[in-house]
């Protein structure tokens, strides 16, 4: 039976689809149902292509009640910036969860992984920040840390931004790029500075030593890492996660391998076995932050659910619009 | 940078890409690639959707000196039918193998993964069958029966086909749809007698019990299995395996757990370590048929090493062609 397929590109998406409050909500159910049960979600497929310096991973995930499923190729190819390409690439494909059969390619190159990604940290904030937020803190510069900073600032109105990267001409333009926020944006000249300032933090690097140690925390704060995605990256000094009242998982066991919880079991720190989840909090199942002076930790590491979740939402929001190339098949 | 994506649908590639000696050809180096080393091939990656009756199978393969890299995602939907839907379907995305960025979509619901396992019959045949093979026979008779037969035609001008199915009027209805070919063409009425009178025989069935006896086996006789690509399904007598002069994989640790070898190695009946390989075949690193009188066996579980080179080679026949849906992103 004939049916239609539509193929959206980079373009087109960015303008029919930006960080906002219904992208933060799809992401929220999500995690939910990530907490409910029910949520099908194969371990990351791997491909490693040593000879020219690439990886190509695959995700996926099924969410009961979602309409559709999304898979995501995520290839990284290191050597693309001497040819004058970016490194990383790829595309969502959306499948009818009823029937299998492919209902839209999304030419993303990473857009919609950088929307969700933003998404949870708004999510993460949301559920675990103080209420009142005066300072928030991005450390890093890059793409994250300017659309981490949108994400949190749609659900708590700081007065004030705080930047720090290694690179102080990035965190200028960093900060350049996030004018338009209505708060004060300053640079910062030690991460120290902006932690102790912060009452809420998020890191967004690709470190591979913590960028903030355990000494700096104090009450009221949050923190969202969300850089490390991959056994080797760690970004908060794993003291700081035992330290801090509460820690919270995006998905306990890819934490566990991959996120910021890894470092901590590796130095014997952690001795709960399993931490909360994220969409735990947000079911009420587990506690989240018990009153503003409390110090959170969540550890996002990015998972398939927000792909479905993002490449669902989408799918809605162009459904009725002429936006990209319907094949008929 | 820009760079063009070409969208394929189905009825675009069944125009432009048939199974014949090119595509036999780039399957055959395929094999001698994987034999040769260095190629990267992560495990399947599978989602079950249970209370959609579905499931969706990706599977990829790095292969060095081939110019991309497919992933291919394959939903089975066993519903589908009630909805007037066929019940497999899915797509495969060609990438660069020194960039990663996407190069085409083939939108096939399942035929180049047709195309490929038939011409994976036609390389075992080539290598494996005997020299002169008055009479094949093809058991099963779906899609793949038919392809086989033809992929087996290409190979081995045989005089004469025999096909048997447990569904006679279905048997009949393939034979009909091979009218063209260029022999003889009976249904039997019984597995054995086709075996019996066969020097290539091919079963494409998805048997859960050995529809081929050992006891049936003789002299200057071939068979392609290629029915088996889940541990449970089993379309030859273990003791066959062994009673062979040889049995081979088209990838060992997949036979082991997918094919025939599975029962085989259930039953206690191998006793070898790892079974040869149809890729060492086609590069002399294994020994082949030594002589006509032997008795041969080749199990096909199916490899994605086959999508990216059927993808590689479709991608080739429609450069400079206009085939498909050009999306300039």
């Amino acid at each position: 039976m004939a049916h239609d397929i539509r193929i959206v590109t980079e373009a087109e998406l960015r303008g029919a689809v930006t960080l906002d409050l219904d992208s933060v909500k799809v992401i929220e159910q999500a995690f939910g149902a990530l907490s409910d049960g029910g949520v099908v979600m194969p371990p990351v497929m791997s491909m490693d292509l040593a000879e020219a310096h690439g990886e190509v991973d695959v995700k996926t995930a099924y969410i009961p009640g979602f309409d559709g499923f999304a898979i995501k190729v995520s290839p990284g190819f290191f050597d693309n910036p001497k040819l004058g390409l970016p490194s990383l690439n790829g595309l969502m494909i959306l499948f009818s969860a009823k029937t299998g059969l492919v209902e839209a390619v999304f030419l993303d190159n990473g857009y919609l992984t950088d929307l969700r990604t933003a998404a949870a940290g708004a999510v993460a904030a949301q559920y675990l920040a103080p209420d009142l937020v005066h300072t928030a803190g991005v450390i890093g510069t890059g793409v994250q840390a300017r659309l981490q900073a949108r994400a949190a600032y749609l659900v708590r109105k700081f007065d004030r931004l705080l930047i720090w990267g290694r690179d102080a001409d990035k965190a200028r333009a960093c900060a350049e790029d996030l004018s338009d926020l209505k708060c004060e944006i300053r640079v910062v000249e030690a991460p120290a500075d902006l932690v102790k300032a912060s009452q809420l933090v998020i890191t967004t690097t690709p470190a591979k030593e913590p960028v903030i140690k355990a000494e700096w925390l104090h009450p009221e704060l949050h923190i969202t890492a969300m850089g490390s995605d991959q056994a080797g990256k760690n970004e908060i000094d794993p003291k700081a996660l035992v330290q801090a009242d509460l820690y919270v998982a995006d998905r306990a066991p890819q934490a566990q391998s991959l996120g910021e919880l890894r470092a901590a079991l590796e130095a014997g720190l952690w001795a709960e076995d399993s931490p909360v989840e994220l969409g735990d909090v947000i079911r009420g199942r587990a506690r989240g932050r018990r009153n503003a002076s409390e110090v959170t930790i969540c550890d996002l590491t990015g998972t398939g659910v927000q792909d479905t979740a993002i490449a669902t939402h989408v799918m809605a929001r162009l459904t009725g619009r002429d936006v990209g190339t319907v094949i008929h098949t």
